[in-house]
């Protein structure tokens, strides 16, 4: 049994909040008790961190779908652990768990927003990616909003983010088209070859506008949009009829200093022409179809139909260089953080 | 008996495509035979011809939801008038018809675009607006689309227009708080007077998303969109949770000339934050549905609970003037031209 009493938690507080890209300065790392139990609570210990482009926006006080994280909070965040003291009767001591559990190496839950995972232990990261929020982001996003028929033609912006790649994945077994936008080449080969999409557009070396073109001549059905901007721009050049746009992710717009104008989109007029849909969603919308989304996603990673790809940065110390990686891109593969 | 030989057409056909805005050298006037009738057809002599802003993009040759009008042909638009001579047995003489006639005197049909009018001869004007395709549009639009729950915020613009005036009785008739955005003081007078909106925004004057915010403090459920540009973005900036964009007609954008981008919507991440649908439609898509809502429409009118208003120009030469009057927002009610 572990003696908690003797046990200090780390946590990462926001310090400030950032003008553009975010930096260490915008953290503090902070060293506190961890309190009594009262009863119906856990003690996690966390094992990963998740760090997702979402973070940005907590870290703003502008009006958004969620609340900011105030100064002085520990910073938001899923991450999945290990309970090591229990005084709930549904969670027990050794139970691995996912939750919203923030940037800290120790988190209290009453259970209210952890899920405990039946996967096995070596693959827990995977409930932060494609087997947790990113996954499921994927699934409700691409099938009820997207709606795929096979031979759509589908693009998908970050298409090798945690999201993108299962939202690829999972239109390449409903029998459609693939079309994935990244920003290297390395990114690009990998949705190519291990992920087998159809087509990828490396944004930084080609013109998106004309290759979409080229490669879709009768136009985009679903354009499952991470980011926003001038890629969305040169998508709405090239929709199909009744073409379904996602609005997942606005990446493009999240590190905009408070003096800078996001790219204005000038061709809204297609939207008109074509007859399409555009829909903003956040996940937590579809709250209540969430377990068979896990188990579908579940079942394909076990048959080997969902593959994952990770990039992990070691200790908590250094989870605003990940928060950072994600935000300019840098990541490959789903950013998580492992607290050793 | 009208003796067809002794009659001449008279037509506007397409001289010259516009750059930006219009103008009547873009048509040219000309005097053509009426040909025999086939088995099957009638003529029609044309009374009212409507002027909408769609005919902007039928001008052009860019690529549309519908073909362009090619040089030398007649100009493309509906119309109302009266069957003087028939091979048609579902078809006779005297008949009061509506259809995609085109911009002259008389016209042939074989009775396929062609809808006969039950309302009285004194009110078949109105089937080129209230009772014909605007109002459809904004029937389909608003119900099919904009899907309005009573005390929802509906925002209108051109909403003296055609179809905005009919959107907003229908938003009003549903329970709705309607709010129209207009750009003179005579039809701002006139939306909040006589057909009894909520709040009016003159666009000219006011600045629109201040106003929105003061107006909608809940923000806005349900915009139906006629113009694009500016006040789209406005609007962007006042969304409710699950707001709908219906995406009808983006005027500000029709007369661009070649050199000229439109405006850049910066914000369309506030679609993601809101969890807010855009959708763009042409009314067509919901053909197999008119007979129900022609007949709706109708009996609203019948019943008092429908206005209108009709900004009546006279003779088929100035059909130019008056589609100039409809891009530049100078009409004041639904723009027809008398043919006398």
């Amino acid at each position: 049994m572990i003696i908690v009493d003797e046990l200090k938690n780390r946590a990462l507080i926001l310090n400030s909040r950032p003008d553009g890209y975010p930096d260490e300065s915008n953290f503090k790392l902070i060293e506190i008790d961890i309190p009594e139990l009262n009863p119906g609570e856990f003690i996690v210990k966390i094992l990963w961190l998740s760090v997702d482009p979402y973070m940005r926006g907590r870290m703003s006080d502008k009006k958004s779908y969620a609340p900011s994280v105030e100064i002085g909070d520990v910073m938001v965040g899923g991450a999945v652990g290990k309970i090591i003291s229990s005084r709930n009767t549904e969670f027990e001591v050794g139970d691995l768990v996912e939750g919203r559990f923030g940037w800290q190496e120790y988190a209290i839950s009453n259970g209210m927003n952890a899920r405990k995972l039946t996967i096995n232990e070596s693959d827990i990261s995977k409930a932060l990616g494609a087997l947790g929020m990113p996954g499921l982001t994927a699934y409700f996003g691409l099938f009820s909003l997207g709606r795929p028929i096979p031979n759509d033609t589908v693009v998908i912006s970050a298409a090798s983010g945690a999201v993108g790649a299962v939202v690829g994945q999972l239109a390449k077994l409903s029998g459609c088209k693939v079309v994935g936008i990244v920003g290297s080449d390395p990114k690009a080969m990998y949705i190519k070859n291990e992920l087998n999409f159809d087509y990828v557009i490396n944004y930084k070396k080609e013109d998106v506008c004309k290759r979409l073109l080229e490669i879709c001549p009768n136009g985009i059905d679903i354009y499952f949009d991470n980011v926003g901007g001038e890629i969305l721009e040169a998508v709405l050049e090239n929709l199909a009829f009744r073409a379904r746009i996602v609005v997942c992710g606005q990446i493009a717009q999240y590190n905009l200093a408070n003096d800078e104008v996001a790219h204005g989109i000038t061709n809204f007029r297609n939207i008109l022409t074509n007859q399409a849909t555009v829909e903003g969603f956040i996940v937590s919308r579809f709250a209540s179809d969430f377990p068979q989304a896990y188990s579908f996603l579940e079942r394909l990673y076990t048959d080997g139909k969902l593959k994952t790809k990770e990039d992990i940065i070691i200790n908590l110390e250094n989870t605003p260089e990940a928060l950072l990686r994600v935000l300019t891109g840098k990541n490959f593969g789903k950013q998580i953080v492992q607290i050793v």
